[in-house]
């Protein structure tokens, strides 16, 4: 690991969505056990931030049904900041229940992929994070609350999305109480170009309160566009094991960064993840083998790390 | 497409390695007829500079045996600068009687890999190169001679390779008549922040005789890595249509860029290749249909262009 250049982030956070966005995806149903031996060998190999699923109803994502019990055992794990995606105040209800760090509301910039995905309008959604951000108050809770900006560079279902759009629904998130937002290239349809223009910008309105980049890889860009976001000072990025995931509304969505190719891109470039990467692969590996027949991604666990990447002995 | 940020290129040229670099490293031997097919194909797919094969001896690469025929009939299309790999002055005294429009030699930074893969050390090729410069100015032939800086970010064999003795060696190759010099990372060892150090530096030495970066996916880094390449004004990238090839002692070896997938990300981000992506899809699938079984790569072809791409009506 060589040094940073100046202008990058000396330490970036990967936050693991696998359990979330990968698993939501996948037909097969891990077990909860499974769940927690995903978690235990995650915090192991240095992972910090962890998406642990989603309070959606269990009819809808029988994947998730277990949130309740994986969040609980999140929370016996020190160190571990655990997350939950909340698709609305009865899911954020749930979140502050089971006393998760981070409750993540996602917003659709497309009105067709919002009302598809969310059966909402966009403004819907913000004003859900008004009603969401009163009971966290109201519940003495510490749970923070992230608005999530997705499809923010274009949509399979409405094509083009507009910048001055997810500008305005980023800022309307934050009016409306969000701690902090984020942005997602949903379907993949982002360049390095176009993340550069549109991170800029919401930086420029969230300040530090923007917190994260989430990029899929369905046209190979998920690290370029990562790289991109990076040059403007972002330093946490959602990334999947095994780079699975995908979105229901994006047909042939080749699935999340990889956590472990993005580990590897990060540290090689001499920024610390405090990741130990075997680790991570060993994890891959066992989580590759338990959702067995369904596709998973990534080239570092194939080739291996290069003969030049110097590793800790332990991790 | 939108307008690319002033400090990038506003266009690219993507090199087509698929017919040499690609073909050398596959088992099937595809037919000189189909190698012309392909050539006529790339170029009106608008590609307009292509390694067509290698004159190395016929025994040690019969896929490529038939280069002499392939560079003759690139010749007759109009606007395609074709370019061939040669070993050593023998294999330049082919190109020079094919009067093909560049000639490529490689040079290992890596003495250990420049021993295992061309039995000689990088100096002695130095030393051949200003042979073949001796040679083509004999010749009276226009060909051009670009001096190719392999494993330019380390190597499986040897492990590291100082980037002192990769700058050490270009200036040693321009020294002895290189017209070009290039940097290859053969092995997939590079990582953005590399790529930006060692290119900087090569871009010092070599100024507009630095010609272009070759990129291997092995770890999925190939296309950030040419985004960190494009930032300090490099224009030029190898690449092979659906990302065929790697490297006979690079194990693992996922294969280079892929043209298609790096065409999208260049036109993505509003830098100009000349290049019609449809066309080259479906070139593609034709060129993997003749490869059946062997190892394809890339995202684009399984995905699509996004909805919000603009592409022209014909090739």
């Amino acid at each position: 690991m060589t040094a940073a250049p100046s202008s990058l982030t000396r330490k970036a956070i990967i936050r693991e969505v696998g359990l979330r966005d990968g698993l939501q995806s996948i037909a097969t149903i891990v077990p909860t056990e499974r769940k927690r031996e995903w978690l235990r060998d995650a915090v192991a190999a240095g992972q910090t931030e962890i998406e642990v699923g989603s309070f959606v109803p269990a009819r809808l994502m029988p994947q998730l049904a277990d949130t309740e019990e994986v969040l609980a055992y999140a929370k016996t794990l020190p160190g571990l900041f655990a997350s939950v995606l909340v698709p609305n105040l009865r899911g954020a209800e749930r979140a502050l229940e089971g006393d998760a760090d981070l409750m993540i509301l996602p917003l659709s910039a497309s009105h067709a992929h919002s009302l598809a995905n969310l059966r909402k309008t966009p403004d819907d959604v913000v004003a859900e994070l008004g009603r969401i951000r009163a009971a966290r108050d109201a519940s003495g809770r510490k749970t923070l609350i992230e608005g999530g900006v997705g499809t923010a560079f274009g949509c399979t279902i409405q094509g083009h999305v507009e910048e001055s759009e997810v500008l305005r629904l980023m800022q309307a998130l934050l009016d409306a109480g969000a701690d902090r937002v984020s942005l997602a290239d949903t379907v993949g349809y982002a360049d390095p170009a176009s993340v550069g223009r549109l991170f800029e910008k919401a930086l420029k309105i969230a300040g530090d309160r923007f917190c994260c980049g989430h990029f899929h890889d369905t046209r190979g860009l998920a690290l370029v566009n990562v790289h991109a976001a990076l040059q403007l000072g972002v330093s946490r990025f959602d990334a999947s094991l095994a780079g699975i995931g995908g979105c229901p509304h994006a047909p042939g969505a080749s699935g999340n960064a990889s956590t472990e190719d993005l580990a590897f891109m990060l540290e090689a470039m001499g920024i610390d993840t405090g990741l130990h990467i075997p680790a991570l692969l060993a994890l891959r590996a066992k989580v590759a083998g338990w959702l067995d027949g369904e596709p998973t991604h990534g080239t570092l666990w194939r080739a291996g790390l290069p003969k030049t990447f110097a590793t800790p002995a332990t991790a």
